[in-house]
C-alpha cells in the first residue's frame, strides 16, 4: 500500500506509521517531498487492513496497490480463458448464446422452448428448477422434476444445460443434471456456496450482484478459483440505479472493463438486465457489439402464461430475428455466431 | 392492481385487458373518463404479474395496489411488535444497545469487550464466529470455538448474545449458543436460509442488503414470518451510493419509513454503515434521534490489532461517551436508555 | 391521478378525498371493491400535486397517470422527429457522427482534428470554447476566439459545428458560430437557459444530467419545445453509479427507452460516458447497436497534451477503425453510416 | 500524485512515466520494491491530469494525493468558519434554524409563516421568489414582488432572509432583498453563477447537487471562495438513490464527513431531503444529533393549499414541537438552540 502523510505531519507521526507497517510485515520505502512524505509499503500480509493505517495521526490517505484478487486477474492468464463444455467453447471466437425459459414449468413448455432456441442457433438451454423469488408467495420452481425435464429437452436437441443452484445442499443434485452451474445475483456473495463450487469439476456461471462492484465480483470468482475450479464464466445482468423505466440498468461498460481486468469470459443477460421484452434485443445487440463472449436470454413459446418473468421473455420469432441481427454485428469485432445447418432430432414444435 | 389505458385505446383493447384480468381471477371495475379508461382490478391471485398486463396493446401503465408483504405490514399489527429476549425488550420504550467486537478472536479479547460494553449499558453482546468476507484470503472466523467464547463472556456479564448465521447448515449450531440469530446484508435474499429461520423459535436480526429497497427487505422478513417465527428485528446498515468518503451511506431515513410501513422493530448499525470509527458516534446519535429502537455497535479494547474491521470499532472510552450522549437524546423522542447500576460478576478488565 | 384508499378507510375519509379532488378541478370516478375503494380522477389542473392527496387520512397511494411532458412525448409525433441541419439529418436512416476535440486549444489543433474526423466520416465538428470545469483552477476554454477557430476549421472541411453554451448571456454569441447549441449535463436543469433556448431557431443538443431520470430529461426538453423550438436532440452521456472503474456508467438502455417514450432523436457520448480512451470504441459500437441516432466522440491528434479530457480522446487512427466497425454494425438495425468519398479541401494534416 | 507501476513494468516504461511527470512540472521520487516500482510526484501543475499518466504503458494505477480544493479545506482554517449575519452566527455554538414557506405566494401567507417560525425560535426566514421547477407548467414564483413581501415579513419579525438565486442576471436583484443568497441543488455546478457570487459580499448557502460527491460540492464552494467571498454555508438536501419511499435520501453522514474535510459550516434541509411532512421531524433531529450547524425547514400555515411543495411543509404546531425536541438534543453535542423570550412586533397570526 501507499501511505500519503498529511502536510505538516511530524517525524514522530511518520515513525509511528512506519513502525506499524513494519509490524504488519511490510518493507517500507520513504519518499520525502517538499510538502509531504509518502510511504510505499510492499510485501505485507494479505490480511493487513489499510483502514487501520488511515486512522493513525498524520495520515492523509492510504491507497491499496495490489488487486485483492489474483487468480481472477488478467495478469494471471494474459491470453484469456476459454471454458469448454463438450464442443461448446466460451471465450473463443464464437459468441455463445444460452436461451430458454425462465423457469421449467412443464414437459411441453421446456421441449418447445428447447426446439425453438436450438433452431435459432443457441448452444445451451437455460431453465430454472429452483427459483429465488423476492416474495415467499411467488412460484418457487418444480425442483428435481424440473431438472429432469430440462435435461431431457436439452438432450433431445443436442444442447448443453445451465441451471441455477441456490444452496450448498443443492449442489450435488444440480451437478447431476446441469453442465453449467449458475450462481444467481443474490448469491454472488454466498461464500459458503462459492467455496463448495470451488471443489466441483463443472463450469460456474457467476452473475454479478445488483450492487456489486466489479472488484467484489472478481473476488467472488476468486473464491471458486481458489478452491481449484478454473472454469468461471462471469455474467453481467444489470445493476440497480435510480432509473425506474427499466428493472435494472444493464451495465454494458462492465464488459470491456472486465475484459481488461480479468482473463475470465463474460456474457450478458439482457432479459434480467432490462425486465422488458422490447428492450431485450437492443441490449443483446449492444452487449455483443461491446465484446461480450456470449448471451443468456429468456425465450418462452407462450410468455403471456409463463409462471415467472413472462414480461421479459422473447417469443421464438423475436429470438430468431435477434440471432440474425447478431450475426451481422459479430464480425465487426472479429467474432462469429454459429450458422451451421441444424439437424433437428426428435420432437419439433 | 390498477390498469391505466392509453389515450385512444380501443374498446377491443380494453376488452382484451379485462378478459386477461378476469382470467387471472380479478374482479374488474371500469372507470371511463373523457380521455381514457381506468380499470381497477381486485381480488386476484398472489402470483399475477402486473408486467404481463403492461405489455398488452393499449395499456399505458399498471399499478400494484397491495403491498406484496402482509405479515410484515404495519396494518397486520398496528400497535407494533416488541421482541422479548429474557428481560430485554426491543421495540418498547427503551433503546437497546448491542455491542462487542466484529469477530471473536480470543478469550481475553471477547471477555474484555463484554465487560466494557456491559459497564456502559449495552444489553446484548455481539461477535462473529463465522465471517462473510469479500476476499477468500481474509480471516474467516473461529467457528464453534468462537461461539463458545462469546457465550461464556456474555454469561459472565449477564448479557444476551447475537451472532451471524451464514448458511442453513449452521443454523442448529448457532441456535445452541446465540439468543438472536443475525442474517447479514449479503444473505438478505438467501431465501433458503430465511425459510429455515422461519421454523426457529429465536429472534432474527435481519440486516438490509446494501442495495435492497425497503420493500425487498420487508419481503425477506415476510419469509421468516410466514414460516411461523414472529420475532424479526430489522437492521439498517448502510446502502451503497456513489459517495466514497464513507464505506456505505447509512440510510437514516429508512428508520421513520420502516416505522410507518411495518410493525417490526428497527435498529441501526453505524459501524458497518460508515466503516470509520470517527463517524460512528454521530451516526449512532442520529439513528436514535430519528427513532431507532436500538443500535448494534462494534467495540474492541484494542482495535488497532483487531483481525477484522478494526478501523470501525470504538475504543471502550469512546463507547462510554457515546452512551452518555444517547441518554441525553433519547428523551427527546420519549425513549430511555438503561442507566441502572451494573453489578459486575466475575472477571473484570 | 388514481387514488387508492387504504383497507378500512371510512366513508368520511373517502368523501374528504373526493371533495379535495373536485376542488382541484378533477372529475372523480369511484370504484368500490370488496376490500378497498379506488378513485380515478381525470381532467384536473396541471399544478395539482398528488403528494397533497397522499397525506390525507385513509389514503394508501396516489398514482399519476399522465406523463408530465406532452410535446416531448412519442404520442405527440408518433412518426419521430428528424432534426435537419443543412444536409445533415439526425433521426433518419443515417447514424450521424459528431467528433472533434474536447476543447478548442489552438488553430493547428482544431484544424488537424477537423481534417481527421472529416476523413473518417464525421458530419459535425465538436469543440468547447467555454468549459464547465469542476475545479476553478482548471483550463476554462478560449472563449470567442475558440469559437472563431472552430467555425473556421469546420467550414474548411464542410462540417457543421456543435459547441456548448453555459449561460443565458452566452446564447447570442454561441448562436453566431455554432449550428447546434449544446447544453451540458450540469445545465440540464438550468431552466432559465432552457427557456431562452426555446426562443432560438437552432437545434439544441440536450445532454442528460448524471443523476437525471429519463422523465426529468424529457421535462427539460419540454422547456425548450414549449418555448417554440422543435429541434431538440437528446444525448445520453453516462450516469453516476457506485462503480468506479469507469468515470460514469453510460446508460445504453436509455436509448431504447427514450425511443419508445419520445419522438426526439437520441445520440450517445461514449467519451464522457466512460472517461477512458480504451472504453470509447466498445461503448460507441454498443450505442449504435442499441439504436442510437448518432454519436458524439472526442478525437484529438495529440491527446497526451490536450488541455482537457485527453485521457478519453481517441487518436485519429482509433477513430478511423471505430468508424469502420460502425459501418458493419449499422445495417443490423436498418441504418447506415456515410461512406461517400470525401473531397478534402485546403489544409490537411 | 502517486504512480503505481504494474508488476513487470520495464525500465523503459518507468522512464517514460518519469519523463512525462517531469514535463508536467513534478518532482519525482522513485521507490523500488521487490515486485514493483512506485513513483511519488509532488509539486506539479494544477492542471495535470492523472488520467493521462494512467494510460501510459506499464502503469497500474495513479492516485491523486492533494485535494483539488484548497480554500475550502479544513487545513486552510482549522478552527472552523463562523458566518455572521448581523447577530446571527452560523457555525458557532448555536444551532441556527431557517424556516418559512417553499414559495412566497401572498402577503398574508408569508406574514403568517414569518410570525409562526419566529415564535418557535427560527432566526432566518426562507421563501422562494424564483422557483426552479422540473416542469415548465408548474408555478414559477412571484418574482420581485415575492422578494418584497418576503423582506417585509422578515423585517416585521426581526428575522434575516434567505432566498434562491437562479441565474447571473438575478444576482443584483436578489442581493437587494436577501441576507443570504441560496444556490439550489440544480445550480451547484453552474460555474458562471458561482463565479459571480464570489464577487459578492453576502453569505452564500450552497446546496449539494442530488448526485454530487462531497469533493465536487467543496470544489463548487471553492469557486465562490476563490472569487473573494469567504462566507459559504453548505447545505445537505438529499441525494438520489434507488429507494423510492422518500423523494431523496438525506445523507446525514455527509455532516460529520464535511466537518472533517472543511472549515465551512454545514446545515441540513430535511424538507427537500425527504419530500414528506411526516419524515421531516425525525430527519431534522437526526441532522442536529449528527452535528449540523443549522437546519432549513419548510413551514406553511396552510400547506394543503400551498402552490408548491405543500406535502413536505410542516404546520406551525409541528414546527413548534420539533423545535422543543431539538432543544433537548442539542446539548448532547455541546450545542444550544435559542430559547430567549420572543417579543412579537406588529402583525400576529
Amino acid at each position: 500500500m501507499v501511505v500519503v502523510m498529511a502536510e505538516g505531519a511530524t517525524d514522530a507521526q511518520v515513525e509511528q506509521v512506519v513502525g506499524q507497517l513494519v509490524a504488519m510485515g511490510f518493507d517500507v520505502h520513504r519518499s520525502t517531498g517538499a510538502a509531504r512524505v509518502i510511504l510505499g509499503a510492499v510485501g505485507g500480509s494479505e490480511r493487513a487492513e489499510p483502514a487501520l493505517i488511515e486512522l493513525l495521526d498524520g495520515v492523509r490517505e492510504v491507497v491499496r496497490i495490489t488487486e485483492p484478487y489474483k487468480l481472477a486477474s488478467r495478469s494471471f492468464r494474459p491470453e484469456g480463458t476459454v471454458v469448454t463444455i463438450g464442443d461448446v467453447r466460451i471465450g473463443g471466437d464464437e459468441v455463445v448464446v444460452m436461451a430458454g425459459p425462465c423457469a421449467v414449468e412443464s414437459e411441453a413448455q421446456v421441449r418447445a422452448a428447447a426446439a425453438a432456441v436450438k433452431r435459432a442457433g443457441a448452444k445451451i438451454l437455460r431453465g430454472g428448477a429452483f427459483k429465488p423469488r423476492s416474495s415467499p408467495y411467488s412460484f418457487q420452481g418444480l425442483g428435481e422434476e424440473g431438472l429432469r425435464l430440462l435435461r431431457w429437452a436439452a438432450d433431445e436437441q443436442n444442447l448443453k444445460v445451465v441451471s441455477e443452484v441456490m444452496d450448498v445442499a443443492q449442489v450435488e443434485l444440480l451437478a447431476r443434471y446441469s453442465d453449467v452451474m449458475q450462481v444467481g445475483a443474490r448469491n454472488m456473495q454466498n461464500f459458503t456456496l462459492l467455496r463448495e463450487l470451488g471443489h466441483l469439476r463443472k463450469p460456474i456461471l457467476l452473475k454479478r450482484g445488483i450492487a456489486a462492484t466489479i472488484e467484489e465480483w472478481l473476488l467472488s470468482a476468486e473464491y471458486v478459483l481458489a478452491g481449484g475450479n478454473p472454469d468461471v464464466i462471469l455474467c453481467e445482468r444489470g445493476i440497480r440505479t435510480f432509473e425506474n423505466y427499466t428493472r435494472n440498468t444493464l451495465d454494458i461498460s462492465a464488459i470491456p472493463v472486465v475484459k481488461k481486468l480479468s482473463h475470465l469470459p463474460i456474457i450478458a443477460d439482457p432479459s434480467h438486465g432490462t425486465g422488458r421484452r422490447d428492450k431485450v434485443a437492443p441490449m443483446a445487440r449492444a452487449a455483443v457489439a461491446a465484446g461480450a463472449d456470449g448471451l443468456i436470454i429468456e425465450v418462452h413459446c407462450d410468455p403471456d402464461h409463463a409462471l415467472s418473468d413472462g414480461a421479459q421473455s422473447l417469443f421464438p420469432a423475436q429470438f430468431d430475428r435477434l440471432m440474425a441481427e447478431l450475426r451481422i454485428i459479430a464480425p465487426a469485432i472479429g467474432r462469429s455466431i454459429c450458422v451451421e445447418p441444424v439437424t433437428r432430432r426428435g420432437w419439433a414444435r
